[in-house]
């Protein structure tokens, strides 16, 4: 996904996280761009998104947290047509290596220097 | 954290997630690099500790996750003398805004093109 998501503002738990951590090559930049583009603007569409912070490294290490109201929730975004076509995608070109894990968030406590979450 | 932690090889779940999203200011550069690095190398010799992934955008917006064995694992790093010194300079200092999610992660699929995860 592209930079410039900020941090999330997420209801209290318990909530979903899907924690996307992949490894660029540097094949196709332009169309891996409008993919990240596009699935970040059709998965923040779907029923029970509720956030998503992303961040990639020059070191072409990227972390991508997505948020979620529940699993039933993932799974309608993971059987999207467009976003099972990135996700061939995705294996067959732009990333080196991924790793996927779905966690159910228990707890969390945030700050700001502003008072303003 | 600083750069460079590459994607974590951690072993079938379940296992516990920290999700640390931070939105860093200018402030003390070499301080915070300095903790940061101090921080790895401390968090990452306690018991229980199963692995890290950190990155940070030219934005100033950083998600570092570390991996835990378990919730007990997870509150006596918290606990740690360097690290509750780490934690206030980063509300008196070096954050503007962070979230801290502590997560529960039920499933991983991982893919690596060279078939070496």
């Amino acid at each position: 996904m592209s930079a410039g998501t900020g941090l999330a503002r997420t209801p209290e738990p318990p909530y979903y996280a899907v924690i996307f951590t992949s490894l660029r090559n540097r094949s196709d930049p332009e169309g891996y761009a409008a993919m990240a583009q596009r699935m970040l603007d059709l998965g923040s569409r779907y029923d029970g998104f509720l956030g998503i912070e992303s961040v990639r490294g020059a070191d072409g290490v990227g972390i991508t947290v997505s948020y979620w109201r529940d699993e039933a929730a993932i799974l309608a975004w993971r059987s999207d047509p467009a976003h099972r076509q990135a996700q061939r995608g995705g294996h067959e070109t732009w990333y080196d290596r991924f790793e996927m894990r779905v966690a159910r968030v228990e707890r969390a406590y945030g700050f700001a220097r502003d008072g303003d979450r």
